[in-house]
């Protein structure tokens, strides 16, 4: 960095004129008018001060946009927006054992390519900053993630099945893409789940993750269903067995938790500051399972950060549509409107979706020293007109479709709707020709069987 | 209309190259390709012909959207767009005396006009060509229907406290307007409730209603406290007050009805062919009530329309969302994923709601004879590819912001997302200006008090 005389190098990008949703020191949040943000170096080196006649090389006007931290997709399996739509109103069991898994046999690296460029594609669209993608040929989703600009916690997804080498092989990708694409890609160590996994397996996993330092993503208590047959066949929960193989020793995500109870709680408050839940209220509707059992796991200590899953069950990569559901159907689940607010829904859309993916001191909050993963979101639409409390029309009339810029480490990846590093058109066009041979499910053959 | 010899006269709109939703002869959700849609004096004159060279006034190249018949909000509070997130995270019981009744006690008409002209805004927007409004100062809000072109089923609210004046202002209200807007215009007598209109009044309303062929647009059985209450100080649950007092012998719209029963059920059967339910799920989840029981009044034959009640509870105007709500609380609720597919939430987008608001047989299909209210919904985004299943892409994938273009009576009110008849920009200012007065709850008053 070169300085003339005075005056101060010029700032990569300066968003100027926005209303600016800001955290207090007890994570409370607010909103500052006619807010300016300077980012250098992909991060946000101030907020909210006149910068006067500071120089960038990039200007953004955002008179009348809201500037919020870009949303974060804490558990999805990207490349299944391929499937979108395929497997509808069915329970999970058959979801999974008769399209699913059978379809996923096909499954081609270019299809997971194509998949995952168009996932991209909507998230930026829809302001998601960062995801956490669980999925199988992840080499290729690190790659896609790297030419797309986004943010990404990856793992390679492995059951048992395949034996000793599904397990390596997760640790392989996790190694080797840690810090990939200039810092913006994290890696976990990601078994499929404790249903698909067996114990040895996970015990394994805890001890390459205590010997590599390495974070671990999976699937537990999904359901009420899996807690009970769990019960039933072992005598302990999902949550009993995470604790019992030495996972929840590490740091761990832990996908949807719908069926967490009562006896679980104490083990996972032991485990506080360790592990996060991540919550995709869509689909446990559309499976007509219980939502995440958020204001339990809220006096515990547990983050709970907000998903979708895959686009195969939640028919979209939608956050904003996540976070708005999380606030309706947790009043309904407990049966009180007064609970989960407005501004509850922004902490776990924010602060707490960023501890969930192990990123809780980088992003998720505008405020200097954090990476520039930024959101500005059109609110002069009629559907959020008047503003009476800016919290609440950001989480129950603001859509995700009114994002209109979207910027992670301080570089734009749409600006007003246009997306600027991915082709859409070419991707649909390929997916589409390539879709007969992936949804054929005449071989009879599946990757795995769902047998909780 | 005049014709050159062998040439047609023109139509006054085309639309070609759209995929078309229509229904088959067992009411089946069906999509027809590649279809044109000719449109004569506000009717549907054909559809999926080739239309050659006839020649149009106007002409809408529709190639790779979907055409399907316009939303129809089945009950809503238009002007209380203006009370949007004022009153968030409360019990019905507070929400209603300590916010909406005192704020609705300073309400001027020139606050009814600019909340209902910005609410016609948002559902042009948001792909509704019809609504069903129940509110006060209708005079005014069927001026802004004139003017902004949408169709309407309207009722002038009434309590008994007001006493026979109400009943009154409503009746003279149905009659004056009713066929106004050139025909887009229907109307209904309003009293609010059971709990806010005496069992004396209902039935003079029923008198009322057979005397001028009039239906009735009522709140009823609007939660489970309420039947309960009702039961309770009356022995009688609200759907058997509508009984009693006569009103199921007419066409009856009863909004929300989650607190609706077992014993009410046979009630209700024998009013089949006349009544009607609009459900708005979002406000249910908010409000921690129960979800309207779809299935069950499926099971008598009582069609169920979608809607989104006011914005000061529903945060939006978005019946696209109360589609989508619809499927996943129903799915949720009854414990099977199976239920409420896409093609019954369609269902219930399109001829139950047409017949929940008396139009069953003029609107709610594309077919020829109908009038022609039309949305076009682009499907190219990223969120709604790849397409396996049309009717799953539309319910589950698509949103309110994907429509492009939309149509009441032939008549195009929005094109390519412009707005055609209304001026957002200065109802918005203007309103803004006026809120502080409209809000302020110092003067201790309340239109009505809210006791079940």
């Amino acid at each position: 960095m070169t300085r003339s005389r005075g005056k101060p190098a010029p700032a990569d990008l300066i968003i100027t004129g926005c209303t600016a949703l800001v955290h207090d020191d007890h994570e409370g949040i607010g909103f500052v008018e006619d807010a300016s943000i300077v980012v250098r170096e992909g991060v946000i080196e101030s907020l909210g001060e006149d910068v006067g006649g500071l120089d960038a090389v990039e200007r953004v006007d955002a008179r009348g946009q809201l500037a919020m931290p870009g949303l974060i997709n804490c558990h999805t399996h990207s490349p299944m927006v391929a499937l979108r739509g395929i497997a509808e109103d069915l329970p999970a069991v058959e979801w999974f054992n008769d399209f699913i898994w059978p379809i996923e046999s096909n499954l081609t690296e270019r299809d997971v390519e194509l998949g995952a460029r168009l996932a991209c594609a909507e998230m930026i669209r829809g302001g998601v900053t960062c995801f956490a993608d669980h999925y199988f040929s992840m080499d290729t989703v690190a790659a896609v993630t790297a030419q797309s600009g986004l943010r990404a916690h990856l793992g390679e997804a492995f059951f048992s099945s395949q034996g000793a080498e599904g397990r390596e092989k997760s640790l392989e990708f996790a190694l080797r893409h840690r810090g990939g694409a200039d810092g913006r890609i994290t890696t976990a160590l990601a078994p499929h789940a404790p249903y698909t996994v067996d114990d040895a397996d996970l015990a394994a996993t805890a001890e390459l993750a205590r010997e590599h330092g390495l974070p671990v993503h999976l699937h537990a208590s999904e359901n009420r269903e899996q807690t009970d047959n769990s019960l039933t066949r072992h005598g302990r929960t999902p949550i009993e067995i995470l604790e019992r193989t030495g996972l929840l020793h590490h740091d761990v995500l832990i996908a949807h938790g719908t069926g967490i109870v009562e006896r679980d709680l104490p083990v996972l408050e032991n485990a506080s500051g360790r592990i996060a839940v991540a919550t995709a209220p869509r689909g446990y509707l559309k499976f007509a399972w219980d939502p995440t059992p958020v204001r339990a796991l809220r006096e515990i200590g547990i983050p709970v950060g907000l998903a979708t899953d895959g686009a195969a069950s939640n028919n979209s990569l939608d956050v904003w549509e996540s976070m708005a559901l999380t606030s309706l159907v947790q009043k309904s689940a407990e049966g009180d409107p007064r609970w989960l607010t407005s501004r509850q829904a922004l902490h776990h859309a924010t602060l707490q979706s960023a501890r969930a993916v192990g990123l809780g001191e980088r992003i998720g909050s505008l405020a200097p020293g954090r990476r520039a993963d930024i959101v500005l979101v059109d609110l002069t639409g009629p559907h959020t007109q008047p503003v009476h409390d800016l919290a609440v029309t950001l989480v129950h009339s603001a859509r995700s479709s009114d994002v209109r810029t979207t910027i992670v480490d301080g570089r734009v990846l749409m600006r007003d709707r246009r997306l600027l590093t991915l082709d859409l058109s070419s991707t649909v066009k390929e997916l589409g020709e390539r879709l007969p041979a992936l949804v054929d499910r005449n071989h009879g053959r599946r990757i795995q069987r769902y047998d909780t």
